[in-house]
C-alpha cells in the first residue's frame, strides 16, 4: 500500500545525522564525527552501586509510573544545583524533566510553533534542534556566528524584519558545531536585544560547564528578569549520554504546556535513570567528575590545536575553543566538504560536512566540524596528519 | 509577555489526565482511578543484580549513546519473542523501541497525520492515544465499543462515508478503558473489512499477554498480510512502566519514517532500560513472570465483579473482562459520572468518569472506569461498598 507521510517530514532529511552515525560504527575509521563524551571517563562503578540500591531499596520509585514533570527529589536537585552553579532561581513548577535535552527542543517547538512561524537560529548550529523546528514547519533564518558567537548587528536587522518572530535558539557556551562562546559581555547586549523585541529565546546549555579556559560565564537565564529565556539543561554530556536526562527551567505557564505535550509524547521520563542521577549528584562529588571531563577536553583540544596547526594546510581557519566538544574548520576555497568526505571515507576519516548545520542544507559549504572528546589521544594526531594530507591535496588543485 | 501558545495545543485539554493523577496521591482515597499494574510484583530484585551487571561489565553500551532505532541485540530479543508468543514475523528493519508504547502512538500520529485528517477510533477508547492524535490536528471518529470489541457494521458505514480515514486505532485485546478483548473470528473480520478498504491500523497491544481466561487471542499483526497493521507492543504491564520501554512493529518504509521522527524526539530510548529489560529476558523466565501477573489480577477482577454484584445498583451495566486492568461500568441513567465524581472524592473513593475516553469530551456521560491492577484485596471491597451506597442513594434521587 502506498504510505503518504504527513507533509511536516518533508521538512527534516534524514541524511546528515545517519551519515554521522555510520562513519562511527566503522571501527577502521578514525571519525571527528560524532559528538559522543569520552566513555572511558563514565561513573560506571558508583551508577552500578547506585542502580543496584535504589532498585532494591526503592522498587516502587523506580519501576512504577512516575509524574510527567518528572521524579520530584530529583527536580528539587537539579533547582539547587542550577542555582548554586549557575546562579539560576527556579521553583520546582518552573522545571520539567525531559528524556534528554533534545526533547526539551521538540516539545518546546511542539507547544510554540505554528507552520510558516519564523524561527532565528545561530548558523552553523545542531541539527536536532534545527530538525525539531523544522518538523513543525518552522521558516529558519540563520544569523552568522562569530568566534565570540551570534552576529548581533544581523540579529536585530533581523527581528526589525521579522516582527513576529516565535523564537531564537542559540548555544552561547562552546557552540555545537563551532565551539564559539559568547562573552559576558556581549550576553548582557544579545539579552537587552530580545528585551526591546519581546522574543523568547531557548537557551541551549548542554557544555555550559564544560568550559576549560577557567571562566564561568553567566547563562542568559540568570540575568532573565523577563521570563524570556526557556533553558534547556543536559546530563548528557557531564553523566551519561544514555540515561537520556535533560530538563528545561522557563516559566510556569510554558512549563504547564510542556508537560502537556509530554504526557502526550511519552508520558514521562524513564524514573530509573531519574533516580539514578539523583543519587549520584546527592552521593558523590559531580564538580570533582566536571573537573575530570574539563581536563581530558582541554588536553584532546589543545593537542587538536597543534596538530592542525602542524597538519592543515595554512590558508584554513578554524576556531579556538575554550570550552565543549567541537571545533570547527573553513578551507576558504570552493571545495564542497560534503563531495570531499566520500574521499576521507575511502581513506578511513571522517569528519562532519559544514551543510548538515545549515538552515539550507543544499547548497556546497566549504566548512567542516571535527570533534575531539571521543577521539583518543593516539588517533588525534594520525587522523589529523591524513585529513591534513587530503585538504593539501585539494587546496593544490 | 504573552505567550501564545501553537494552535495544535488547543486540541489537547490536559484536565482527564491530570485528575486521575490527583485522585491517585491522595493516600486516604481509596482510587479505583488510575491504570498502574501492581507494584508488589514488579521483579526488582533481578532488576537490581542485572543494572548493577550490566553497568559494570557494559558501560559504554549502558550510558553511551546508541543508536534511534534501538539496542541492537534487545530488537533481536523482542522479535523473537514477538515471534514465539504473538506468532508475528519481523525483521530487524522493521522494529523501532520508543519510550513506552505511548512515543509510539505520538510518532505514529507525527508521521501520518496531517491537519483535518480523519482518524477512527474505538469508543471508549485511551485518551493518551487520542490525544496524540488530537495534537496534529486529526479529526476523531469513535467507532461504538461492544463487549467483544468495535462495532464492525458502524466500521464499514464510517469508511465508506470516509473514503479518506488515515488510521484506524484500536486495542483488541482487554481494551482501556472498557476491559472488551475481539473474539478471533472478529479479529478476521476485521482485518478483511480494512483490507477491502486500504487503511491503516494502529494495533495497540498493551495487555494482549494478560488475559485470564486462558485463551491468548491472535495480533491483527500476526495475519498482516498487506502491511497494514502498525503494530505498539509495551513492557510497561508485563515489566515496569517506569522503565519506559515500548516497540513499534511495521513494515521498513514506516519505522524509517519513525525512526526520523524520533530522532528529532528525543535521539533514542534511554539504552540502560533496553539492557536491562534484554537481560531479564534473556535470564529470567519473563512467560512465568507474566503467569503471576494473570493469576494476581484475574483474582482482583473477579473479587471486583463479585463486588458489584453486591454492593451495586441491579440495574448498572458493566463489563465483565477476560483480562487487562480495567472494567467499565455505565450507570444507564442520566448521571453525569463528571459531576458524582466530586461527591465521591469527597467521601474518598475515585474512578475516572467516562467523558475521558471519548471523541467528545464535553457532553455529559453516565459511564465510568474502575482499575483493578493497583488496588489490594482489602480495599476493593471497602471502596466498592461505598460506592454502591453513593451510587444507590444517587439513582435513588
Amino acid at each position: 500500500m502506498q504510505i503518504e507521510l504527513s507533509n511536516r517530514m518533508n521538512n527534516i532529511d534524514p541524511k546528515p545525522l545517519k551519515d554521522m552515525f555510520v562513519y562511527g560504527i566503522d571501527p577502521d575509521i578514525i571519525s571527528f564525527a560524532c559528538g559522543n563524551p569520552d566513555s572511558a571517563l563514565f561513573p560506571n562503578a558508583q551508577l552500578s552501586e547506585i542502580a543496584a540500591r535504589v532498585l532494591l531499596e526503592m522498587p516502587v520509585q523506580s519501576l512504577q509510573y512516575g509524574t510527567t514533570n518528572g521524579y520530584a527529589p530529583f527536580i528539587n536537585t537539579v533547582i539547587k544545583r542550577l542555582n548554586e552553579v549557575e546562579k539560576i532561581t527556579c521553583a520546582p513548577n518552573e522545571l520539567l524533566i525531559t528524556s534528554g535535552a533534545q526533547q526539551g527542543m521538540e516539545l518546546i517547538a511542539k507547544i510554540l510553533i505554528n507552520e510558516g512561524d519564523t524561527v532565528i537560529v545561530d548558523e552553523p548550529t545542531f541539527i536536532g534542534a534545527m530538525n525539531a523546528f523544522r518538523s513543525y514547519g518552522a521558516k529558519l533564518i540563520g544569523i552568522p556566528l562569530r568566534d565570540d558567537g551570534m552576529d548581533l548587528d544581523i540579529l536585530e536587522q533581523k527581528l526589525r524584519e521579522n516582527p513576529k518572530t516565535k523564537l531564537i535558539y542559540s548555544i552561547p557556551t562552546a557552540s555545537n558545531p563551532m565551539g564559539s562562546t559568547m562573552s559576558e559581555e556581549k550576553r548582557k547586549e544579545f539579552y537587552s536585544i530580545i528585551k526591546k523585541y519581546r522574543v523568547f529565546v531557548l537557551e541551549d546549555n548542554p557544555y555550559g560547564e564544560l568550559y576549560f579556559d577557567g571562566i564561568h560565564r553567566p547563562t542568559l537565564k540568570s540575568f532573565d528578569t523577563e521570563n524570556l529565556i526557556l533553558y534547556c539543561g543536559s546530563f548528557s554530556k557531564i553523566l551519561s549520554p544514555g540515561l537520556r536526562i535533560g530538563y528545561v527551567c522557563a516559566q510556569k505557564e510554558i512549563i504547564d504546556a510542556l508537560a502537556t505535550a509530554k504526557q502526550t509524547a511519552d508520558l514521562q521520563t524513564a524514573v530509573l535513570p531519574q533516580l539514578m542521577a539523583n543519587e549520584y549528584l546527592k552521593t558523590y562529588d559531580i564538580n570533582a567528575h566536571i573537573e575530570k571531563l574539563r581536563n581530558c577536553y582541554k588536553e584532546k583540544c589543545y593537542l587538536m590545536l597543534d596538530c592542525i596547526k602542524t597538519y592543515f594546510p595554512e590558508t584554513i581557519y578554524y576556531t579556538k575553543p575554550v570550552g565543549g566538544l567541537f571545533l570547527w574548520c573553513d578551507l576558504m576555497s570552493d571545495i564542497d566538504t560534503n563531495q570531499l568526505i566520500n574521499k576521507c571515507v575511502e581513506q578511513k576519516i571522517a569528519y562532519v560536512p559544514g551543510y548538515a548545520f545549515m538552515t539550507d542544507i543544499n547548497k556546497p559549504y566549504s566548512t567542516l566540524r571535527l570533534n575531539y572528546s571521543a577521539v583518543s589521544k593516539e588517533k588525534i594526531p594520525e587522523g589529523l596528519e591524513k585529513l591534513g594530507k587530503i585538504l593539501k591535496n585539494e587546496l593544490r588543485n
